[in-house]
């Protein structure tokens, strides 16, 4: 953070402890809404209210919409209706219907009721898009103009409306059914011959997504073909809003959240909480379940040990090995999954890829099980022999080499090949793929490589 | 993908394979540059050589600014002098400097000496930078005005040079020393009496970033304050260009793909080509490295087991759980590091929240390492009679049960706390917070789980 920033946001606080009103306005009015945001979050309840008491209401729908849906409700009832209203009232429209979907269903109406009829009509269509959809994230604050309209018209239009559409990077044009048929941009009209009409500068529309797509195919859409905005439509192509790059941002950020914290075993959705200010309770229930399913199946590793007790006793040097040969599986499997899972999230492997994955990671598998078996050979012949190793007669160095060797290079391969096809079986069974990642898949070439390791020990090494 | 984009790329590629130039020419026309340099890099020599001979050279600087950086100097190579000059002629200057910083440093100078001195000059100033840095993101095809010029001069000094900008969302006013002093949106102008001055219309520029700052901070305040164009400047607060927001999407998928990857223990750069794309040889490079050293470490869990040879003899039962609370503490320690990395990511974590992240994570250690204890506990008291587990005379169920699951709740609570504190010591020695994460977590608390686990049995057990 630039030490500038640190500094208006120390004077802030400073302002609100002190409850120096007059300084509270001052620095409020330096610092941006989303650091203004940060600051409300950390306050307590006596600086929250002083600092709803005293923030310019021109100022606070766009912090409003930056806090976590947890804090929503509560800060909205430290305002009387009419501020209520004016909040409500001046918040973009996509940021409206989030922050009402993050109210009590009882509270809705009552603040719906607080808008003019056609903004509640909106908010209200767009509350019917489940968050997580294009038509979720979309606006519908965007300028739209009709073929037949002259650029003078055009742009005539556009100014009466300046500053109600979120951005004019990019223009729709649509015909009387709302239909889109062409984009523009104000440059098109700005240095344009007044005369002209739309149709004649505007250029063809390629691409758009429907409002009820995912919102993670509207980020790939976006980041693959370099967009400015998405238009959004319904299955009749009519136009409903856009998906503005701001919202493209944010999306992305939650499903690489989403993704990482799959793959490390954290269940259920994120919290919209910074991390530090998310309850231990929120922590606890996330991490919990997937702690107790994994100790559970550990439990069968452990009977794989139990089974194997006599091949144990009778050559107890197995034991310096077998975490290793154990964990090497869990590493490997863990790196070809966090590859697979990514390629997928970047679109990049489609549904029929399945064979070049598995022969691709089975190339690779063979190869790191075979060099991995080479130097854990080399230390058992040249190291291991300086330390004096207890071996029961009958057996030789070379043999106890060679089983543990042949074991980690087995554990390996099948390991990468479990890590890669995991991901995919669990994609076309409609599973999230990032679900079955790290943790589950450690857990699981754990049992097998315990069962690897004393079978090969008890065949190379004819124990009875 | 969209059932018609599948059918338009199969009809180039079969265009391709029958050398149907016609078909190839109209169906390469219904593509957009993102998936026509899909389908470039997937083709062989033969199909290659088809493609740039026939390709739109106006077209053809875009997808060429699409491919992989191993792909650019062989795909320019495929074009005789005057194509090459006016490909690169063609590129946006980032994306040029891109290019030219991806070919061999022997080559640069021949295909620098095609440009334009004024084009040539701009890409060696953007070469200068690093590519990690927000002015090796930047372009300088920004839209430049003076304040003392009128709104009518503005307007026609942009619409000479109607399509330089990259972007018109924003225009930013400097002085004569290039310094910003101000930003405004076309509307601004548009919207404006013609006799006004620039200086009256523009609005006061307050974030910027300097060149040679880091592009994750770039990302970080770019979708912190939903921006549009982030504008780059020097240390004298000279404007030098912007970002525009599909480089941060790039930013932020290179960004997130790599905490996945050094979280998953895969090493060093990501390659550019996709995972499908991406050859053995560079695959299996990136895997090994850390397979090898956790093996290494791994030995050292082992170690610790052939110490406590006469602890498992006596109680060959503790095989049972063994691996489970050995695991319990990589998974736990797993699930803090990636909460911890993906905060310090998202740029949640101060540098002085170390004591705050301690609290909350030995809180929560605390209250897992409890909570799973207590289950296991259950477990065994209850379940496991009922397979007539053997225990040696001396050793009570009760007393088994204790020492289980203390272990397993100290095991627990101690690599939280570790797997909590790991990223946020290496960020403060300046190493990569997500690079010592889960693999290299895990590996070291399976050693302090083994000394747990074994130390816990032996003195609630009374083992000599």
């Amino acid at each position: 953070m630039p030490e500038e920033l640190t500094l208006d946001i120390e004077s802030l606080e400073k302002a609100i402890s002190t409850s120096n009103v007059e300084k509270f306005i001052t620095s409020s009015e330096e610092l941006h809404y989303a650091d203004l945001a940060t600051v409300f979050e950390d306050l307590d309840d006596q600086g929250r209210s002083f600092f709803t008491r005293h923030i310019s209401l021109d100022n606070f729908p766009n912090i409003l919409a930056e806090l976590p849906g947890s804090l929503i409700e509560e800060t909205l009832e430290r305002f009387d209706k009419a501020a209520q209203k004016e909040i409500l009232t001046k918040l973009l429209d996509d940021d409206r219907a989030d922050i009402l979907q993050d109210v009590k269903a009882e509270s809705r109406p009552r603040y719906l009721a607080l808008l003019q009829p056609e903004e509640m009509e909106a908010t209200r269509s767009l509350m019917r898009y489940n968050e997580d959809t294009a038509g979720g994230r979309m606006t519908t604050q965007v300028a739209r103009l009709s073929p037949q309209m002259s650029v003078r018209e055009a742009l005539d239009l556009l100014k009466e409306n300046y500053d109600t559409a979120e951005s004019l990077a990019r223009i729709y044009v649509v015909d009387e059914q709302g239909r889109v048929c062409g984009k523009l941009r104000l440059r098109d009209l700005a240095f344009s011959t007044r005369s002209a009409t739309v149709a004649e500068v505007m250029q063809e529309l390629d691409i758009t997504i429907l409002a009820t797509a995912d919102q993670e195919e509207a980020a790939q859409m976006f980041s693959r073909y370099d967009m400015t905005l998405l238009p959004v439509i319904n299955e009749y192509g009519v136009l409903l809003g856009v998906i503005t790059h701001d919202d493209i941002l944010e999306i992305l950020e939650e499903e690489s959240t989403e993704d990482i914290e799959k793959m490390s075993g954290i269940a259920g959705e994120q919290s919209e909480e910074t991390y530090l200010n998310t309850t231990l309770t929120t922590h606890f229930k996330r991490r919990f379940p997937w702690l107790l399913i994994l100790a559970l199946l550990a439990i069968a590793s452990g009977y794989v040990m139990l089974r194997y007790e006599d091949v144990l006793n009778s050559i107890f040097l197995l034991a310096l090995y077998l975490p290793m040969v154990v964990a090497a599986g869990g590493n490997t499997g863990g790196q070809a999954a966090a590859m697979v899972i990514r390629a997928m999230s970047l679109g990049e492997l489609e549904a029929g890829s399945t064979r070049k994955v598995f022969l691709k990671e089975s190339a690779l598998g063979l190869m790191l099980g075979l060099v991995m078996g080479s130097c854990i050979a080399a230390i058992t012949l040249f190291i291991l022999p300086l330390f004096q190793p207890e071996l029961p007669i009958g057996v030789s160095l070379t043999q106890f080499t060679i089983a543990v060797s042949v074991a980690l290079a087995a554990q390996i391969t099948t390991s990468t090949i479990t890590g890669a096809l995991l991901p995919i079986g669990a994609r076309a069974i409609r599973l999230d793929p990032a679900v079955v990642a790290a943790p589950a898949i450690t857990t699981l070439v754990d049992i097998s490589g315990m069962i690897i390791y004393f079978t090969a020990a008890q065949t190379i090494l004819n124990i009875a």
